[in-house]
């Protein structure tokens, strides 16, 4: 399969699970007291959208440059792909999940942990897959790929995995701070400083 | 990145958010009275559909307009439009929020402010992502374009901006005449007289 | 504007409200009787779901070939197009008012009047936009369109419009009957006599 | 019709549907209890959700290897994609019915064999597509087809629907047992396994 029609449908979900997120937010029942209250004290859910809006958005460019590198794909990589893009489809639910319990005395670290959770195992996913592709099929992959290089991307995945760890695991400390650590990797991303430029940003 | 991939993504995400809206109308409950009333009744979810719909239809014309401009994009132009989706895709939250309130004796102006205020969002994030491929991406235009006629793109952005201000400040005064205005730009920018024809509508 | 990003967006909006149907269809509550019953019980759901699905994927279908006559289009074919899509990411809203009210003893009747409607409505844009696209955009026009060909193709658009009428008005003395005539509408249209054939279907 | 507009639309239909199998998985009601009881209680949605993703994730593979035999595509092919496409679209219902009755002490048979009935239904509709193509449209088929090579795709795909039909009649003795099947055909096909690579896979 020539990764055209992969990477249409890969956008297809990545671009209907960053649109299903906003579902998670919702309409305070008039009547419930004053509106402005009850939007303020529901900037969990907002906290949620951007943060997992933004993440879904990073992992799609990641997820473009990953596919640019090879020319077809052959059935292991549709198998890879099809997890990745199931652990990304589930981020609506985690989000969801994270935005109701954030501000409740009980299930509020569980909630959070989960929800950073989601976002390491996307990342787990994702950098198993770019192993598979780098290493298992160099068949596949268009230049020519230095060995160095191939290595250096799977480090610096390895390294982005380091802070949905922390998130994690530190939920259970407090769910605000797991939640933060999630904003500051989707900001560091997001910003000019992470942009690609250097070689091992080709590989 | 090319920008066939990004626009496949934009066009999706476009493309869910505007259908998503239908979700806001909701079927009255059987046994609740007239449905004939009752469907009148909730007439603020017709109007907030079609005027939600027109309005996110002629941002997607108009993001098609400016991305038609450039050949390839940087990470500096892929976050700008994963901004510019978000706030589109905020655009169903909306939508639902004014619709469940503007007949409402509370929170009704809060509802419509915040409705104007999300089209003044996606314009701004728009106008901001605009000037900059116009002005600090001029490498990746493909024609030649006139300073006068970059300038004259903004200043025509930066004019759009007031109906949308004037709506959000106006939704405190009657939340009728902000969903009125937010309706007219809608209904101007899809009368023929809105097409583009002159020079600067190239830039 | 050339036409290929303008089917692209179409076809996401297609796609999405022809899937969104079965959000129409509801898993009974456990524990509230028979699931056997409970799901006999809710077949204007399934007929619903079945008759909007045919429906839409046949427009689809029309519409494609309504588009493939063009090579680019301008403000008012975006327009035209915009409206036709409004039309039709309606129908998940009309096909879930007609499955809920079709059994009940009141308001079936505007229900089914509604849906037929909502049909209707989308028959009449559509004509009105193809008649748009052949008599007043005959630049656009690739190949060389016969004068009568072109009428040919309105005036069976129009004849298309009957049923829909008849079902509309007929859902006031029998709501069945207006369902039935929707359904015929889908199934002669999927039917191979339907298929093009004739020089008349190349307009 | 060529087939790159229906590969498209097809392709939304297929990412709509996958992605909207996670709005069947719920966020338990803050309050309600300790929230990792209420998580791991509702496994059977993460079971149903993992399985129906699989599986339409492979429908989706063999689907694209379907269409890609074939240039174009006439009104009988079309009206067999939407069928096979609003078979598709049903298993976010289907999935959601067995998730919720699973564990249910009554009911649970009955989703479940519709549940797995839903996957035979779409197999079996995939495989009269594909014998239609196969030997009703023998002259929009690319290459040459031996006869045999043909009639083994055909046999290949009628076994594929055995163990969905065990699992239809096999959920009235245990539900789980059903949906362990079906998890088991998806794991199958997952597998390196099961990956194309004989002279018959290309047919």
């Amino acid at each position: 399969m020539d990764t055209s029609r992969l990477e249409a449908f890969s956008d297809g979900v990545f671009a209907i699970a960053i649109t299903l997120l906003v579902l998670e937010i919702h309409v305070p029942a008039p009547g419930s007291g004053s509106l402005g209250h009850e939007l303020v004290a529901q900037w969990p859910s907002y906290a949620a959208f951007i943060v997992s809006f933004l993440t879904i958005g990073i992992i799609w460019i990641n997820h473009h440059a990953m596919l640019r590198r090879i020319a077809r794909a052959d059935h292991s990589i549709l198998i890879w792909n099809l997890a990745l893009l199931m652990t990304i489809s589930a981020l609506p639910f985690t989000t969801a999940l994270m935005a109701s319990y954030l501000k409740e005395s009980e299930g509020e670290s569980l909630a959070a942990s989960i929800y950073s959770g989601s976002f390491l195992l996307v990342t787990v996913v994702f950098l198993a897959m770019n192993h598979h592709i780098l290493f298992r099929r160099v068949e596949f992959l268009g230049g020519d790929l230095d060995d160095a290089i191939r290595r250096l991307a799977i480090i610096r995945g390895a390294i982005g995995l380091l802070p949905y760890l922390a998130a994690t695991v530190l939920a259970f400390l407090s769910p605000y701070l797991s939640l933060a650590i999630c904003a500051a990797v989707a900001g560091y991303y997001a910003s000019p400083h992470a942009a690609p430029g250097g070689s091992s940003a080709r590989a």
